[in-house]
C-alpha cells in the first residue's frame, strides 16, 4: 500500500520538527565563486546544492527545485537536476516546482517527466486552463500536486484578487481543487504566498484540510510566525519555503554553514520558538 | 536594427502564403514503429521531427514545439530539441511552447532557457500570475511570448469565463496583455484556441493588432476556415496550429507524405481556399 502524501508529509514534519522547506534555486550570479572557478557551471551548481543539502537535511522537512534555473542550463541541467535528487536523503520531501499548466494530452507528459523520471514527491502547477491541465498530476497515488491560488509576488493581483459571484479568484481556484483532491487518487494542495496574511486565513477556512505550500518568506518579505498562525491547523499541514535567504546566506566559504544556521533559525521560528 | 516579430511573421505568411504552424509533438506511442524499432527514443524523435519537418516545412509559417513531450525525455529530451531546433530552416518561425509562468525572478531564467540557449522566436507563457511573470519574456527585441487568454480544452470554462466587472477573465487577460505589449521591447500575443468561434471574434474586437496563435483545429476538433474568418485581419495576424491531425496521419511508412498532405490541405483552407 503506498502511503498518502499527506500522511507522509506529517510523519516527516513530526520526527523532523520542521515545517520548513529548502528552496534549491541556484542563481549562476549568487554562486560562491570558488565553486564557479573550479568546473563546468552545471557541475558547480551539483556541488552547491550537495552542499546546502548536507547541511540543512537535518533541519527540512523539503526541499523544492524551481526547475527554472535547472532549465536555463538546457540539457546540462537536467543532469543537475537528477543529480541534486539523488543527494537527497529518503527521509526528506522532493518538491518539483514547474507551474506546469496545459491540455490533458500535454499535461500527462509534464506528469511523467517529474514522477516518473525525475520520481519526485510532489509538483506545483497553475490553474488557468482547468480541471483537464490538473487531473493527469493527480493520478498518482502517494505524490502531490500544489496548484497555485494566491501567489506571493506583485502581479498576483493582477487576475487572482477578480471578483467573481462575490468571491476572488483564488476562492474559487481552491473551491475547485478541494473537489479534485476528493476525486483523483493522489493528494491536491494549494500555492498560498506568505506575503498575504488575509489570504492565507481565507484560504484555510475555505480548504480546512488541503497542505500548503508557502512561499515569499525571506527574500520576498513574508514573516514565519504570523504565517504559521494564520494557516497551519492539526489538519492542515503547511510547508514553508524559503531559497535565497537559506542559499545565499553567506557567499564566502562558509556558505553552507550559514545556511544551516538561517534554516534552523527559521525552522525554530515555524515551529512556534523564538530564534 | 532587429525586425519586430510580428513584421518577421508577415513577411514569412506572405512569402510561404501560409498561416498554417506545424506542432512538434512527438508521442513515442505514435511514432512509426519502423523508427521506435531501430535506435534508441531520442533519436528516433529526433529522426521523425526531421522527417516531417522536411515534408512541411515549405506548406508551414512555423513550427512549434510542446516543451512537455521533450521534458518526459529528461536530459534526452533536450538533445532531442536542440537537435530538432537546428533542422528548421531558416525561412520558418519557432515557437517553444512551454505555458510558464512563475515570479520574475524564476522567470527570468524560463525566459533565458527559450531565448539565449534555445533561440526560438516565440514561445507561450501563463497569466495566472499577472504582470510580473510575463514580463521577463517581453524583454527581448524581436521575439514574442504568447500569454493563454482562451485555452482550446475542456476545462478552459473552470476559470476563463468567470465574469468580474461585465467581462470574463480571459477578456480581461487579454486588455492587459495589450497594455504589456505596448510597454515592452518584445511582442505580446494572445493564445486563443479554435473551437469557441464567439471567443475568438470577442478578443480580436478586444486587441485588433496583436497576433493570436490558434491551437485545436484537427485532433481537437476546430474547423480551420471559420477560425480565419473569426480571427485574421489585415492588422491582427493568426498562426493557426496543428499537431497530430498532421504529424499521425499516416502511421505506415509513408507518414511524411501523409504529413505533408494534410498540411498542405490545411495551408489551403487556412488561405481561403477549399482542398
Amino acid at each position: 500500500m503506498v502511503l498518502d502524501f499527506s500522511a507522509r508529509l506529517r510523519e516527516v514534519q513530526a520526527d523532523k520538527q520542521s515545517r520548513l522547506c529548502v528552496g534549491l534555486d541556484p542563481d549562476p550570479q549568487r554562486l560562491p565563486p570558488a565553486l564557479l572557478d573550479a568546473q563546468p557551471l552545471a557541475d558547480a551548481v551539483i556541488a552547491f546544492n550537495a552542499a546546502i543539502i548536507e547541511a540543512t537535511a537535518p533541519l527540512a522537512c523539503a526541499f523544492k527545485l524551481n526547475l527554472a534555473f535547472y532549465e536555463a542550463l538546457a540539457a546540462e541541467g537536467w543532469r543537475a537536476l537528477e543529480a541534486t535528487i539523488r543527494h537527497i536523503p529518503e527521509d526528506v520531501l522532493v518538491l518539483a516546482d514547474g507551474k506546469r499548466g496545459d491540455i490533458g494530452n500535454s499535461a500527462r507528459f509534464y506528469a511523467e517527466a517529474l514522477f516518473d523520471t525525475l520520481d519526485v514527491d510532489a509538483c506545483t502547477v497553475a490553474p488557468y486552463m482547468g480541471r483537464d491541465a490538473v487531473a493527469p498530476f493527480l493520478t498518482y497515488e502517494g505524490k502531490a500536486a500544489f496548484v497555485l491560488a494566491r501567489t506571493s509576488n506583485p502581479g498576483a493581483a493582477d487576475f487572482q484578487e477578480h471578483i467573481s459571484d462575490g468571491d476572488p479568484l483564488y476562492v474559487h481556484v481552491a473551491r475547485r481543487v478541494a473537489e479534485w483532491d476528493d476525486e483523483e487518487v493522489g493528494t491536491a494542495g494549494l500555492v498560498v504566498g506568505a506575503t498575504d496574511l488575509d489570504g492565507l486565513r481565507q484560504l484555510r477556512a475555505t480548504c480546512p484540510t488541503l497542505p500548503f505550500l508557502i512561499p515569499g518568506v525571506g527574500a520576498q518579505g513574508g514573516d514565519p510566525e504570523p504565517v504559521v498562525a494564520a494557516a497551519a491547523t492539526d489538519d492542515g499541514l503547511v510547508l514553508v519555503n524559503s531559497s535565497r535567504s537559506i542559499l545565499y546566506a553567506s557567499s564566502g566559504p562558509d556558505y553552507a554553514e550559514a545556511a544551516a544556521r538561517e534554516a534552523d533559525r527559521l525552522r525554530t521560528q515555524l515551529q512556534g520558538g523564538s530564534a
